[in-house]
């Protein structure tokens, strides 16, 4: 059953117009028809729909909600911090991590990102950025739409994250006093805020450099190791996002 | 520390020849210098080695074998039976796993593979995917090269795993009946060969048909699932690999 978003909310029984431009993208570009049955998810939560008009022209359709579908959002949201890196490996990484589950992406200017970003180059990045989480989320069947923001400076990356219930954010480094990554999430539950949601910081080509660390641990952070093989900037978010999902029991139906 | 690989055995204290396809590549292309130290794997153990003569023009390097380092391979190895995708997907698929510490790949030409590669396009890709394990193995600090072979049939690819000691393997699939991964996982460990390599297979980006599913079956593999998120071909190992890496605890110094 192919799956699209909307922004308005939904009711289900209801019959509700899909106008603006996701109408336009489900008559125009999708061409969706009249009885077919699509997942529409809106604030969190998918339901079986049926389309019950198609204006082409207007790039408007009606749908009739049902029932809802089985929630398929992780019960503890998990971050990346994700340290600007360059190409086109930030949209892999937003991508990949949006299949697995990642409830939303900071993208970090970080001291040693060769890639800068003035205000209007960052705005341009993050709306393709949210086109490419929005379409990975309806290709993985996710209820949500993970959330992408930028952040010119760590501090501000940090307080993105707080904004959003993270209290705990482990930093993938190669200190030698970096914690296990089991142990690591094993004290974030046994600590303050236990079922809480949690943040990977992954630092661009480069690595975190030196301030970073003091900053990131100074504001809370916990280091934390994937073992002794050096993962690139692009794979080891996606690792240690799957390793948090496997660790909360969210590989399962 | 540069790491490199050769392939002849080297023993500690010695001094050994680099030559052939290797020398020529630490001469003349990384260009190594007298008295520069590097890390040097062969046999599955990696050496700290100080270069005592390198010969640009023969394409020969002198290296004196110090004392072993710490290991960096997992355990348990854990294999991946990727199916034939598109593109140069396969090329990321063994980038990404080799860095997180996947022990080799088995590339099968899968009922809905859209690439059809006869026996010669199938070997040149072969040495292509190798020359990616390597780089992406010394890149990642790894102790050994991951192997990669191909399969043109199913049974094929399930007798590669076996030759190498894999006792279970965890077929990704949508099918009802699919157990949790983490269940897989404590099952696999409680059954016979407990500590034996396991496998993860994945299906093309079409997925597998019931004719394969049916045969992984009856040659003893288990249906698991990640959830109720759709991953990409391209994504579900990474996801996989991670997740038994993690279980086994080494995600760790």
């Amino acid at each position: 059953m192919p799956r699209v978003f909307v922004d308005e909310p939904i009711t289900p029984g209801a019959r509700h117009t899909v106008g603006g431009e996701d109408g336009h993208h489900y008559a125009r570009v999708l061409r969706v028809r009249r009885g077919e049955v699509l997942a529409v998810a809106s604030g969190g939560r998918a339901y079986r729909c049926e389309v019950a008009a198609v204006d082409a022209r207007a790039g408007r359709v009606d749908i009739v909600v049902g029932d809802p579908l089985p929630p398929a959002e992780p019960r503890r949201p998990v971050f990346l911090l994700q340290g600007l890196a360059k190409g086109d490996k930030i949209e892999s990484v937003i991508q990949h991590n949006t299949e697995a589950g990642a409830a939303g992406f900071c993208v970090l200017a970080a001291a040693r990102s060769v890639v800068r970003l003035d205000a209007r180059r960052a705005e341009e990045r993050c709306v393709r950025w949210r086109r490419v989480a929005r379409e990975a989320a309806a290709q993985a069947q996710r209820d949500i739409v993970p959330e992408v923001g930028f952040a010119g400076q760590l501090d501000q990356a940090m307080a993105w994250l707080s904004a959003r219930g993270v209290a705990r954010v482990l930093l993938l480094d190669e200190l030698e006093s970096a914690r296990g990554f089991r142990q690591a999430l094993e004290e974030a539950s046994a600590g303050e805020g236990g079922g809480a949601a949690i943040a990977v910081a992954v630092g661009p080509e480069g690595g975190w450099d030196d301030r970073e660390r003091t900053r990131f641990l100074e504001l809370g952070a916990v280091a934390v190791t994937l073992g002794p093989r050096i993962l690139r900037t692009e794979t080891a978010g996606l690792a240690a996002v799957s390793a948090i999902l496997y660790h909360d029991g969210e590989f399962r139906r």
